[in-house]
């Protein structure tokens, strides 16, 4: 009993601490840990098989659209990344530089690639040499690396792991339209999937990414109010096109530049999973991406009868397609819970003597700790059917707690008592112009999240200067 | 016609030069490209889509043998690559370094990976405390780096994919074991996936990996007579476990070293199956690897009812579960078969009018080029049946010409002669010493491949220095 309570006592309660709140849960669901190399993550079986079906269903995803696999060097020779002159600001300052190679300083340093267009871009050169060869809808799956000062566990870390995308059109209007499928892939993703709501939109221009045109975004918010960014999609327009001279004869025989975007999702939805599920029991997986998906604990399984029938029961749900283990420790049932409900699994399934007898078992939700008996030959079925109700649950559940998190101002006294009080976002109207982003950000400590696809008229005026008002924006604190 | 011509005549004969030959087949099928950053490649959609492949099966044969996979950091700071002396001296020659992170000069330069021995090590120094934690048997997908002088795609290049296992054990004996196991995971593999046959042996102190106590390897022989090694599975005994301070409380209270093994599969096998099974029309692959194992190719599609039929009958393969696509671009058909041999897709699916009056269709095999005619309501099972034939016969086939390259030597002058005059496998005995090991690889140029583990006793002595014989030993030129 002591042991029971050292396990759930070992995370500190959200309320108290959030942050502590997280670092344990990553810590005590062994989804990360720390190592000598400051700053970077390992990435521990419990974390990586979540990111393994992030990979396997985002991936199925893109392929539906069109995407194929490649894979480019880890490696950027400066002066290639030197080619588009925002780009290069915004990346060279967090770069990790290789000087030496095989014991030889090299004559032109290369960057460990914190993203890669520009290595995209150099390829797309020689690969691209008429409209035959557009569209290129390409995408790797590899590491990146940016050098950050403060790090924390999937959130941001020194080297993370993701996918880019990078393709390549023939015309404006195509590569929009790309750009705006793959925000709403993400979306979808999220949406079903991790059962994360999120708001879709338009980044402004101070927030946009370092050499494109448009950069859209999901947004979705954590349990603590604060806001992340799940995931970003960017035309480039023919930015990238001009500085690394990227042409194509068209079909009348022109020579024409092509049209770029780019997009990303990162391990930092773990993150994301963690902050906007768990709860001070520890994390809360959405059925359709656990790695196990039911946990099957016998009680008083050293009673003859007990572990064989526990055995057949995990036989038979795995045999009607779930992902279930069967906890035959030897440690005392109440552990075993409580490691289930850190680990997040989102069912278990309770099994003792007189469940057996009765012809029963108890199903046991993660998510509202509902205990509902069924029987035993029909337990495939039920588990099956709770699992989809959790999934539903937990997306709803979520979409509720943004909502009732997200407020609006329609004055610049509103606005900054909101943020002062109500953590979560606000909607508030905007001039467009970037004075008033960068006051707002200085003087109320939130910075514009995004323009939603859907905009409402909240006023007529932008909160902060008066101005007549140009967009609805999402402000808020962000991860 | 001179178009068609013109792809088949872009090839070199392998007779007449088969690097070259090697290498326009990683061109012409599209499968990698040279990039910017010296000595990397871009692996490209149809060479990666084969790397899939390689890593969906080998890792569900993993996790088949309770495999875990993970994620560790690409960078391995100088002092943590230090602390075992035979694997820094094997390593540290090849390595990138980091010396500068986010515009500062590090106080500690960091090597980009050539391998994560150490990294696992220290690990597991903090993630084993007891007997309950072993064993750990972990991998990860990654990319390494090796700065090696001379590169060729998918064989030799400086940034390459491969898979890592890395297992910690609570005795040697367990340890011994796995380091097979995985060999043999490997073997199964090559041979049943790829259909390229492997002598799986051990390698002599001399070849082994840097800092292992055994290394176990599978090595195939290529088309032109040249090993390559193919995997290696190490036995690291409880070296890196002193060398890094890695113990756990055993059941008996008292503190053991653990004992390790390490093991990978690279990217070079895309480089295998092209030098084991192409042929002078391109590639040629197995097709269980195959991303597309079926091109249904219309004849003059141009006439009513061909597209559509056509098309009919890559849904009705897809459905019965097979990897197919239809070319209904505008080329000819003979410039598609072309195309489609020089891919290496296994099987095409030949369709015109006067075969769909007569209700067939002709499947012709990529391997022998024979063909069949079928009904067009046969198509999936006839189609499945080819497949199987195909992949059954390539390994057949590179088994024969592994066998005839297979020579025994019984004496130094036979050795020498052959070494001279026939490209292959020589097989013969050793005395076991490093000298005559390194005599023979500079005065005959072949260097051991590996002590099989089927041995036979071609003679009782050493054919160097006619000392008594200890093993049998592959010897050959190798990638």
């Amino acid at each position: 009993m002591a042991k029971e309570k050292k396990l759930v006592e070992s995370i500190t309660s959200m309320e108290e601490d959030f942050a502590q709140w997280y670092t344990d849960v990553v810590k005590k669901a062994e989804l990360a840990g720390y190592t000598s190399v400051k700053g970077c993550m390992v990435i521990k079986p419990a974390g990586y098989a979540i990111w393994e079906n992030i990979q396997k269903e985002l991936d199925r995803r893109f392929k539906e659209t069109g995407v194929e696999n490649v894979y480019l060097p880890m490696f950027i020779p400066e002066s290639l990344l030197q080619k588009e002159k925002d780009h290069v600001e915004g990346f060279a300052p967090e770069a990790a530089w290789v000087t030496i190679g095989g014991s030889e300083p090299l004559q032109e340093r290369m960057c460990v690639r914190p993203t890669s267009e520009t290595l995209f871009c150099d390829f797309y050169k020689n690969d691209i040499q008429s409209y035959r060869d557009l569209p290129r809808v390409y995408n790797q799956w590899c590491s990146v690396v940016r050098w950050e000062k403060t790090t924390r566990p999937f959130l941001r870390s020194r080297e993370f792991l993701w996918q880019e995308g990078h393709t390549a059109h023939a015309t404006a209007r195509e590569a929009e339209e790309r750009t705006i499928q793959m925000l709403n892939v993400y979306a979808d993703f999220c949406e079903e999937e991790l059962a994360i709501p999120v708001i879709r939109g338009r980044k402004t221009d101070k927030e946009k990414f370092a050499g494109a045109e448009a950069t859209y975004t999901i947004e979705s918010l954590m349990h603590d109010g604060k806001a992340l960014q799940s995931g970003t999609s960017h035309n480039f327009g023919d930015g990238f096109a001009k500085a690394f001279g990227i042409q194509f004869a068209d079909k009348d025989n022109t020579l024409k530049n092509v049209y770029q975007t780019s997009w990303g999702m990162t391990t930092r939805m773990i993150g994301a999973i963690i902050m906007v599920h768990g709860d001070n029991s520890g994390l809360k997986l959405p059925p359709r991406i656990a790695p196990t998906q039911v946990m099957v604990i016998p009680i008083r399984q050293q009673q003859e009868g007990v572990l064989e029938k526990a055995n057949e029961v995990k036989e038979a749900l795995a045999a009607g397609g779930l992902r279930v283990k069967l906890d035959d420790s030897e440690k005392s049932p109440g552990w075993k819970f409580s490691e289930q409900e850190m680990r997040g699994i989102p069912v278990r399934v309770e099994l003792g003597p007189k469940d057996i007898e009765a012809g029963n078992a108890v199903i046991v939700r993660r998510d509202t700790r509902e205990k509902i008996t069924a029987a035993i030959g029909e337990l495939p079925e039920k588990v099956a059917e709770v699992l989809e109700a959790i999934q539903k649950d937990m997306f709803e559940s979520a979409r509720e707690h943004r909502d009732a998190h997200t407020y609006t101002a329609a004055t610049k006294e509103e606005f900054k008592q909101i943020a002062d009080e109500k953590p979560g976002f606000i909607k508030a109207m905007w001039c467009g112009c970037q004075e008033c982003e960068d006051a707002i950000k200085e003087e109320v400590g939130v910075t514009s999240r995004c323009m939603p696809f859907a905009q409402e008229e909240i006023s007529d005026t932008c909160i902060w200067c008066g101005r007549p008002a140009k967009h609805m924006v999402y402000w808020g604190k962000a991860y």
